[in-house]
């Protein structure tokens, strides 16, 4: 990997000279380092540094490093400047997907106040627009910043146009072909502008096969499309199918990296999206509401074994095996469940086909099952243990096996035919019913066979 | 979404159009369909119609049909040429990434054969060097498809020369700019390539400010680095810094979304990468590894619980609270253990501030285990339970919670240091060591305290 990185060493040296206001020495350090570098160098700088460093920036460095803060970080940056400053000097200038992202961050009335110091109108009626459609959509994926032409031109009046619009747009990949009322015709690579001869038509080498997606697509379907075609940005239509925007692939891996950090931390029962370096009281809070629940579900599972603890006096054997089922319970619980979320969230299985699911969901545990209770037993034969105590607890784990699968293939099932977000059956939630159901199962088989 | 999708209906009328060999009503239904709709047919084809199907495309369809399909099907679709044919008509015209994706799925000896089959020993000699990159390295996701000019040239030398390779390479995004040596040196976008005059030198208008990686770099890393400055392509250097490929965003995102769903499985304990369609034997050998840990866990419990039998016959309330001290045991570890291991993935930490880290998950499992803890108080005090063994119980979970966060945060940390996946360390074998260690706590703080 290319040499940089933003040392200790580094941030000290470059605080310094920005303390002491260095700019024939900080110009070209920062003409070197990218947009993501300054702006991760603005987590150690106070509101004054940030300020300065940002002075000394060309127009489209400034956008892009303040495209690239953390929200936070923006909130306490853009104190530094007046709404008119900001709308001027920032937000205008930004592509529109990235001006959203920051407006959605400030509060709505300040927002509206920026908006309004916007000159261009059009402009900031896109954005009122924009901000708008909730995030996780192909409209609040998608930016305006695109290069269209008219499906009537050549390709000279084509390589004319897009030197115009090239101006306003940071990254061409594909140019869009329209009709007169802006309708999504097709598509015609830059690579074919390129190749053709000036005097062809558009119409003669434009592609009309091109998929593309409507503003309330949602965020997960555009992504899967994207990948699924190979596709570096999407193009977003309204109903009456007019091109709006289009949703880059910058955006979609960045996308598809928080949902699979959501869902992570999902199954493994913190609430919100945290980070390590977050502060102590706000991860708390994360972890909480589910340890409350694994909480409830050990009181619970406490009232449950009571009902038994006639059982439990007699044969004090049976508490040995207690955690046994209920880690296997757990266990068997959490695979299933999130061998079908995952199904779900890839678009390989529908919840329509619930018993086809069920049926090999119940095949797998049999299997497994008939594994590990045939282990436990054997176990029970070496170590000497009494028949009828391992012959319980081997019977009782494998009826726990099944009833756990089949739990943990109909909760999420259930949770999206609601459309509920199907991951909420994963982690803690299934472990906790699982553990209940689970230890209540092996009591009753308990109770019957000792 | 536009219209289009793979649907029963059109699968079986296009099933009875090739049995036909209806060429004319195929060929336009088949120009319609994106390489990756047509791969997906391949699924519910058999050999025959498969090779029937491919003698329908144009060349450059056919191969991205290829790219396309799963690597089983690939190699049952093989079974339908000879080893020369699959040189000349496939291979050779893919992109060098995806051909060795294809040649790294069909055993060494054949790929040998296939390779000495392609004409321009050029190619196959950059395959061959290909095929030895692992798949989760730079060498292994990048393509030698590029657009590369010399630092020498003016933009028309620079334009006839992208004609000229434009041919070969399918998405064109940014062009290379090296010198003699091949040694990388820049860019310059396709953009600014339209927008200059034909006389101006390259050197006037490229970029030296470049991204770029080892063939050696870790796959994580490329991802991070295209993702964090928002690249859609990253040149791939050798050790003199001479380009040799570039890796391109679609073939990151695959690489992340897969990255994504082994860690959560790992995470729900499953072994390998197996998706709901898969044989059932496949699911049942996927879980078992982690079930057994599970079952050796469950058994190591009852041994220790054995040890305090005495305890148990005595005070049987001990066991009703079992459940509660695993099952918050269990959530607390997986709790921090997998930001653990997703600050690691993410590099927002590493293993060398360990007791930095170590501090801060104390300290939010103090906070946690006194709110816990003092639930737990609560509801005794509520249901009347007497008080000895409240306060047992709530003792041991507040002891119990800060030791599962330590083990949960220790764990990953070094098998990091020792270069082991830290994912190991999620899912049931934390939840494992950590029922074992509360149980023991919690038999041991009763015994002292009752």
């Amino acid at each position: 990997m290319e040499a940089f990185e933003l040392s200790k060493e580094f941030l000290e040296e470059f605080v310094t000279q920005l303390d002491l206001k260095k700019e024939d020495e900080l110009i070209p350090v920062l003409e070197r380092l990218f947009p993501a570098d300054i702006a991760e160098t603005f987590d150690s700088l106070n509101l004054e540094q940030a300020v300065y460093v940002t002075s000394l920036l060309d127009a489209d460095k400034k956008i892009e490093v303040l495209a690239e803060l953390d929200p936070e970080v923006q909130i306490k940056f853009f104190k530094g400047f007046t709404r008119e400053e900001i709308a001027l000097n920032f937000i205008q200038n930004m592509d529109s997907d990235d001006a959203v992202d920051v407006l959605s961050v400030i509060d709505a009335e300040a927002a509206t106040e920026i908006l309004s110091y916007i000159p261009d109108k059009q402009d900031s009626l896109y954005l009122t627009r924009l901000l708008r459609y909730p995030d996780n959509t192909a409209g609040g994926l998608m930016g305006g910043e695109l290069i269209k032409v008219n499906i009537n031109w050549n390709v000279a009046q084509c390589t004319e146009e897009i030197r115009k619009q090239a101006e306003e747009v940071s990254k061409v990949f594909t140019v869009y072909v329209v009709d007169d009322s802006d309708i999504l015709l097709g598509w015609v690579s830059l690579k074919k502008i390129i190749l053709a001869k000036a005097t062809t038509p558009i119409s003669e080498i434009f592609d009309s096969n091109i998929k593309y997606a409507t503003v309330t697509t949602d965020g997960e379907d555009i992504a899967s499309t994207m990948q699924k075609y190979d596709l570096i940005a999407l193009p977003i239509v309204d109903s009456l199918n007019r091109l709006l925007g289009r949703v880059t692939i910058d955006d979609v891996l960045d996308f598809v990296k928080e949902e699979a950090d959501k869902d992570y931390q999902m199954l493994s029962g913190i609430s919100q999206n945290v980070e390590v370096k977050d502060k102590v009281w706000v991860l708390s809070k994360a972890r909480l509401p589910w340890l409350i629940i694994g909480l409830f579900g050990g009181v619970l599972s406490s009232i449950v074994i009571g009902q038994f603890d006639g059982e439990l006096q007699e044969n004090v054997q049976l508490a040995l095996f207690m955690p046994l089922i209920m880690a296997m319970a757990g266990n068997i619980g959490v695979q299933s469940s999130s061998i079908i979320v995952q199904g779900l969230a890839n678009n390989t299985i529908d919840s329509s086909s619930v018993i086809t699911k069920l049926g090999k969901e119940l095949m797998v545990a049999l299997i497994n099952g008939l594994v590990c209770s045939a282990l436990l037993m054997g176990y029970g034969l070496i170590a000497g243990k009494t028949n009828s105590i391992m012959t319980t607890v081997s019977i009782a784990l494998f009826a726990v096996i099944l009833l756990a699968a089949v739990v943990g293939t109909v909760v999420p099932l259930i949770l999206d035919r609601f459309k509920i977000d199907p991951a909420l059956a994963t982690g803690p939630f299934i472990t906790t019913s699982n553990d209940l159901l689970g230890l209540f199962l092996y009591f009753m088989i308990g109770k019957m066979l000792i």
